[in-house]
């Protein structure tokens, strides 16, 4: 993807610092390394680090934007489901494990700093949005269950997929193993024709046994 | 809860430096400070703030385990959900948020230091396996779902419980809501009476209409 990691030479050094350090021991100096600028250039656009971090997340929610914007799908159904892949696989190449990490590291910033916090929650306001927004279309278009509760599921998918990095960063866990258990979610309870989830398809459901 | 936070004097220590400093800057002199022992005591009892951490996580998965022992239900149903419970909301009282940013800021060491990763698995392979038998149980006692994939089902609540502590510590969201999500994923996936998802009760269903 072009537009992964960030094009722009601070951005792309911060990316790579990050993954290289991870969000602790990262420093100025570092990310000036990973850069064609010297740390003074740095500072004269960043007065510092932290500064320069909330720029850095701005700048990937907006990238991270574009990405979800370009989700496609035939279908309502591969549309979310698009969108769910999107979040669990950010970057489809790069140090992808690192970068996790480190944004798993700026998560647990979040009771610290207000503004960390705010871009975080602006992440999460999201993805929330993109994935209300492709149920609602399911929905209008009849694919999926005219009474879902597209705010709750929406709601939903968000933790789960928040559950997935989680878990890859800390124990290593593939997250495929959530996007097949999500597929199987959109089958029994949000798509409107599904299969009811106690029967395989062509055997007797329990009220006809 | 008498077990919550730890009664051993260093243990419980260590529990109130990690909510007052957080994991990353929280110090072996914080933690004496907070015991009633001398800096040098707990060096003769641990040789570094990282094996004092690494006891302190094997000794929570111990109370962690008594208190999942400790959950009672009526109803498999009362079980599973009581596991919920305990999970989202490890701590009935103490400074609870900052525990739990202590606790990510852990998992993002994960990919860092295999000692941690370790114990970071154990737990999430505890709570998997606690969640599995409750769900095993109710399919053996005919509440829960025959052909419900027990496995898969523990392993998905694993990650929507992680999911729900990860989003509480950075955006502050309540998992009070997860909980109650769950509970209506338990009423249509698996409880083997469940209404099916798509129809409220006493309405028709799609095929009915």
């Amino acid at each position: 993807m072009s537009d992964e990691p960030p094009t722009d030479d601070i951005m792309c050094a911060t990316y790579c610092a990050l993954c290289e350090h991870g969000y602790a021991d990262v420093t100025m100096a570092d990310i000036a390394a990973a850069s064609e600028k010297s740390k003074s250039a740095l500072h004269y656009h960043y007065e510092s680090k932290h500064a320069l971090l909330l720029a850095f997340l701005d700048d990937l929610l907006e990238s991270f934007g574009a990405r979800l914007d370009s989700v496609d799908g035939e279908t309502p159904r591969d549309r979310l489901l698009g969108i769910v892949e999107t979040v669990l696989e950010p970057s489809d190449d790069g140090p992808n494990r690192e970068f996790k990490t480190a944004v798993l590291e700026m998560k647990a910033q979040g009771p610290y700093d207000g503004a960390f916090r705010e871009r975080l929650s602006d992440f999460d306001r999201t993805v929330r949005d993109y994935f209300a927004e492709a149920l609602a279309a399911g929905v209008d278009s009849g694919d999926f269950r005219a009474e879902l509760d597209v705010s709750e599921t929406a709601d939903f998918f968000v933790t789960v997929c928040t559950g997935a990095q989680t878990r890859s960063v800390a124990v290593g866990r593939d997250t495929a193993r959530t996007r097949r258990t999500l597929e199987r979610y959109v089958e029994s309870n949000v798509l409107a024709d599904a299969t009811p989830a106690e029967t395989e398809p062509g055997t007797p459901s329990e009220a006809e046994r």
